[in-house]
């Protein structure tokens, strides 16, 4: 499997998916046909977003083709060349996906081989479930369940920060509060702009900020980039 | 009905529920009896849950007994004086009470007169629905659908600060992906340190800090203290 997961799709100070063009253009290796997923944009037309990223990748000239604009959904998954599912709201995306029948097809489409590419919400579908995403629940989505395309849970836009004065949860609480009622889990906070290359058996972690690895009864232990190796 | 709806536990450089105390007595209205629902508690037994509310609210000389405690939940909520909701995490509180049939008995006993007091997780299961919780979505509660108890959804622990640099979703730009699927809704952003008491077909707005009222298509809207007129 080919799996790259980004925390998320804009940094301070930087257009849109800046920060992702690369990695991007290395996880097609050449491919340039591309079914995009915009089920999790909420604020936006499906159309408006599937522009947008057309035009923050335009540099690796692919042909992209929103999935909400394809006859048959299901068919466009099982051949499509490579899949990217876009940020948003984690809860309309598996939602949107599970109501079409999706997530079967594109689990078995990218164990066949297509790269998988997601960020924020995106990187949320991909994990076991979407127990970890930071979104507000806005949409039941049938069962947290999701693509279960890894063995762990990513956190994106992981931070353990508050705003000045705030008592709610931290980051960590929360991901503590997920290990206390499944304590197998291993949960990985990525930061934003960092991402996750999964090939083949190997798994490698890339980006300038720090990753934190979160396990039931183990101090949150930091990782490094370079191969992924969770034991 | 007698609600009353906390953002939140505690307040810094506070104890725990310290400035609960004295809108909780006036809530009660001379009840001694209170019925504890600690399902929300995760990382917390529930028996140390309900041990540490009891010492917080101590100089209310309660009589504060754990649901989890008695032998018959359903039967503990239909006799019950009083109800309290402590925060935690709303999935698991919605998925305990679901689990046990309780939604519909704290509904009809609170109907029946029975004050409601809610602080966090407990404000957000006396809503609608919990679709407004800040909560990571740790359990599946099967379905929403929450006690209904008022016409609004409240976001607890309001703010619409972003830690430094960080370009996750703010608060607001939640709410408005609830209201882009659910545009009948009004959400109410209730800042820490602040509550809602309901009281009959009045309801009232108490606390410090500013609170904030969301609808669709309009700009966010400062809620003064005191009667809340929503129209």
């Amino acid at each position: 499997m080919e799996l790259l997961l980004l925390s998320n799709s804009s940094l301070p100070d930087q257009p849109y998916l800046q920060h992702a063009v690369e990695p991007i253009g290395q996880q097609l290796a050449g491919r340039r046909k591309v079914l995009f997923v915009p089920f999790a944009g909420v604020t936006q037309s499906w159309d408006a977003y599937t522009d947008k990223v057309r035009q923050a990748l335009s540099a690796l000239e692919l042909d992209i083709v929103g999935i909400h604009t394809v006859e048959d959904p299901l068919a466009a998954v099982q051949s499509a060349e490579a899949i990217m599912v876009g940020g948003g709201n984690t809860f309309v995306l598996l939602k949107q996906c599970r109501e079409r029948h999706l997530l079967g097809a594109i689990r078995r489409r990218v164990q066949q081989g297509a790269p998988y590419i997601g960020w924020s919400a995106g990187a949320n579908l991909a994990c076991p479930s979407i127990r970890t995403t930071n979104d507000m629940p806005i949409a039941d989505p049938g069962g947290f369940d999701a693509l279960d395309l890894l063995a762990w849970q990513i956190n994106p836009h992981f931070t353990n920060a508050l705003p000045a004065g705030h008592q709610g949860e931290t980051r960590e609480q929360r991901i503590r509060e997920l290990l206390c009622v499944e304590p197998a889990l291993s949960v990985i906070g990525l930061p934003e702009g960092n991402w996750i290359q999964v090939s083949g058996e190997h798994a490698y972690l890339a980006g300038p900020n720090p990753t934190w690895l979160f396990r039931a009864g183990q101090a949150a232990q930091p990782l490094p980039t370079g191969l992924l190796t969770l034991g």
